[in-house]
C-alpha cells in the first residue's frame, strides 16, 4: 500500500486517463473516497458499475464539494467552463490538477477562476493508448512513464510536492517545466505525430473503394502503426490542435520542408542523400531505448 | 512436418526475411539443404553459426549451382547484378523467387537474365520488423500475413503453385496481382509511411541538442512509434524509393495536399473540420482489425 494522500478525490471526466488514475489510487489506497463527474449518463453509469467511483454526477460543482483533490481530465476545450463552474464549490486548501496535453492554454483557461486559497498544479502524464472511455483505463498505465508538471512561480510548493508524490506513487517519473516549454516539446513528440497519422489515414480513406480494401489487407508493413495512433479520440485531439496552434504549426512547417527535400531526392533519384537521411535517424531510436521509453 | 518441397535451396541474402524463411523451412522440413550467399564475411559466418545454412559463399553463381529454389532476398538495387551473375549457373527447371518490396523494377531487372528453362516467380511477403541481419529472423514471421506474388502471364503455372504452397506452409496467405498494382498498393501501405516516419525522426534529429534529448525522454505519446519504423534498414529503403519512384511520388503528393488542408484548418481554428477529419479515420482501423492484421 502507498501513502493515503487525499481523503476525497473528484474526477471531472473519467475516461482513459481519469479512470486509470482512479484504478491505481484505489488499488494502492492513496485516497478514501472517489467521486466522478461526466456529461454523458452512459459514462456515469459505467464509472459506478466499474467501481471506479462511489458516485457519479453531472454537475462539476457538486462533484468537487468537500474534495481535497480535483482532477480535471476532460478534453481541454471544456476546461474554461468547468473551472468557472467549480469556483464557488471548491474547498479552501483543495488542490486542483489536470492531465491535459497542452499547458499554456490550460493555465490561461483555469487559473483566473481559482480562488486564492485553492492550489492549481497543471499536469500532463505522457502516457495513453488509442482507446477512450472509463472501460479503457488500467492501473499500470503510468508505470515508467513521465508526468510533466507546469506550476507557476507563485504556486504553493507543498501542493506541487503532493501532486508529484501522487504521480510517483502511481508509478510515474516527474519533471517540472514551464507551460511554454512543455507545449513546444509536446508539439514534436505527440501533436505532430498525431496530425500526420490522422492525415495519412485520411489520405487512404479517400482512395477508391477497391484500393482502400487492399490498404487494410496489406497494412502490416507500416501503415497499420499509423492507424493505431489515428484511432485516438477526435474531440480530445481537435482541442489539442486548437490550443497548441502556434507550436504545432511551427514544427509542422519544419516537417513539411524536410518532406519536400525527401520528395526532391526521390524525384531526382539521389540515392546517397536518401541513404544518409535514413541512416541518421537510427540514433534517436537508440536514445529512446536507452531512456527506457521503448524496447 | 510440412511437405518436402525442394531438395536444395539457395538464399542470396540472408537477412531478416531470408533467415526467417530458412528457419521456418528447416523447422518444418520443407527442404533438405540450405546454402547461403552474402557479400559480408560477418553475415556468412553468422548464418553458418546460427545453423541457418550448411554453407555460405560470397559468389551468387556458386550458391545457386544445383539449387531447385533460389530466393533473392537482398536490397533490390543489387538484383540486376545478381541475376546477371547467376544466369549460367542456374539448374534447368529451377525456380527463382524474391522477396523485394517493389515488383515492376524487380521484374525488369531480373526477368531478362533468366534462362528459358528457369521459372521466375516474383514475390513479396508483407511482413517484417525494424531489425535487420541474419540474427533478426524468426520462423513465425509470416504467420497470418499476406504474401503477394506477381508472376507474368507466361510464367509456368506449376512454378507459381509451388511458391504459393511454400508461403502457405510458412504460415502466410497468398495473393496474386500484377507488378503495377502491387507497387501502387505498397506505395500507400508501406513506402509512404516509411518515408514520413524517416522524415519526422529526421526533423527531430535536427532540433537543438536539449530539445532532442527531451524528445527521446517524452517519446511515449506518439513519436516513439515513428522511430521504430524509421529504424529500418537504410539501404533497403533507399532502393525501394529509387525503384518505386512514380507510385510513391503520386501518393506523397496526395498526402501533402491533405496535410496542407489540415495545416490550414489549424491556422484558422476550424474545430469542426478537424474533428470530422479525425473521426472518419477510425473506420480504417476497424477494417484492419476485422481483417485480422491488427488487434
Amino acid at each position: 500500500m502507498a501513502e493515503v494522500l487525499f481523503k476525497k478525490v473528484a474526477f471531472i471526466g473519467i475516461g482513459l486517463i481519469g479512470s486509470s488514475m482512479a484504478r491505481r489510487m484505489a488499488q494502492d489506497g492513496m485516497a478514501e473516497e472517489f467521486v466522478g463527474c461526466a456529461r454523458s449518463e452512459g459514462t456515469r453509469t459505467k464509472a459506478v458499475e466499474l467501481g471506479l467511483v462511489s458516485r457519479a454526477v453531472e454537475d462539476p460543482a457538486e462533484a468537487v464539494a468537500h474534495a481535497d483533490l480535483v482532477v480535471i481530465a476532460t478534453p481541454i476545450g471544456s476546461y474554461g467552463t468547468i473551472a468557472e463552474s467549480i469556483t464557488l464549490a471548491l474547498k479552501p486548501g483543495a488542490i486542483v490538477t489536470d492531465v491535459g496535453s497542452v499547458k499554456q492554454s490550460v493555465v490561461k483557461a483555469v487559473a483566473p477562476h481559482m480562488p486564492k486559497d485553492v492550489h492549481f498544479v497543471p499536469g500532463h502524464p505522457i502516457a495513453g493508448t488509442e482507446n477512450s472511455g472509463p472501460e479503457a483505463g488500467f492501473p499500470e498505465l503510468f508505470d515508467g512513464r513521465w508526468t510533466i508538471l507546469t506550476p507557476s512561480e507563485t504556486t504553493n510548493d507543498e501542493a506541487v510536492d503532493e501532486i508529484a508524490t501522487l504521480w510517483r506513487q502511481m508509478g510515474a517519473m516527474v519533471d517540472i517545466m514551464t507551460p511554454e516549454h512543455h507545449d513546444r516539446v509536446l508539439a514534436i513528440t505527440s501533436h505532430l505525430p498525431h496530425l500526420i497519422a490522422y492525415t495519412i489515414v485520411g489520405t487512404a480513406t479517400d482512395l477508391e473503394d477497391d484500393l482502400r480494401q487492399e490498404v487494410m489487407k496489406y497494412s502490416a508493413s507500416g501503415f497499420r502503426d499509423f492507424t493505431r495512433i489515428a484511432a485516438s479520440d477526435p474531440v480530445m485531439w481537435r482541442d489539442i490542435f486548437l490550443n497548441n496552434r502556434e507550436a504545432t504549426l511551427e514544427i509542422l512547417q519544419r516537417f513539411s520542408e524536410d518532406l519536400t527535400a525527401m520528395q526532391r531526392a526521390i524525384r531526382r533519384s539521389e540515392g546517397d542523400a536518401l541513404e544518409e537521411a535514413f541512416a541518421r535517424t537510427r540514433a534517436i531510436r537508440r536514445g529512446i531505448i536507452d531512456a527506457k521509453q521503448a524496447e
